[in-house]
């Protein structure tokens, strides 16, 4: 049996190259993987820089990298936090929204599959397992 | 709850972080995550590049230079495959199988912790439909 590194970087990799293959059918052709660190994690309202860092596992500066590429393409752009002027919240543009949009289309229509694969019950009780994981490493 | 994409990355970058940290820790500090690509496919009595891009879902020319960096790095050598003449198999050096006990001693502690926090019948059938989707995906 594989273990859960193996198994994790294998799931991930496929799951990207659908993913990002059906956002640039979509119009979305100049996002890559690396950018889901971000948009996977950030609000319709905004999310600070630090809590994109916790929730995608990323360190600081590789988030910082990453929001300027995406300032760059189009997708968010940084304003002041109105909760601390000191802090910046990074928000996503229309462009950004779309993609929003297009990834839970497509991301839904993937796990339904993974359920139909494996039965939707044995589905659900992984997702609550890798979430308890997750949640405990 | 998150979707698979975003709990894979989630639980194998922190599994590459502790990996590779406690790697270091036992004499292999020049490894970086991007090399478990190769290191958790290959077989003691070498393995074809081929499969090793088959088994990590990664492109040929991705392993390729991956396999360059393990040899520089003195990890692998590339040797004529006994069973076909014109192919090559990448061979682990002493240097690489003690790298790969290593990460085996590593894997199993990392597990081991997992099957406690989530329950042992709880973490195996995790582990199961884990397989199946990546079988079956």
């Amino acid at each position: 049996m594989p273990d859960v590194g193996v198994l994790s970087a294998h799931l991930l990799s496929v799951f990207q190259k659908e993913l990002f293959t059906r956002l640039a059918e979509a119009g979305h052709e100049h996002l890559r993987p690396r950018h889901g660190a971000v948009m996977a994690h950030i609000a319709t309202g905004g999310t600070r820089a630090s809590e994109l860092s916790d929730r995608s596992g990323q360190h600081k500066q590789v988030i910082g990298t990453l929001i300027d590429e995406l300032e760059r393409l189009g997708y968010v752009t940084r304003q002041p936090d109105p909760a601390d002027r000191r802090a910046k919240l990074v928000v996503p543009t229309d462009q950004g929204r779309d993609q929003m949009v297009q990834a839970q289309r497509i991301i839904a229509d993937i796990e339904g599959r993974l359920a139909s694969l494996v039965g939707k019950d044995r589905f659900t009780e992984f997702k609550q397992v890798f979430e308890e994981i997750s949640r405990g490493y």
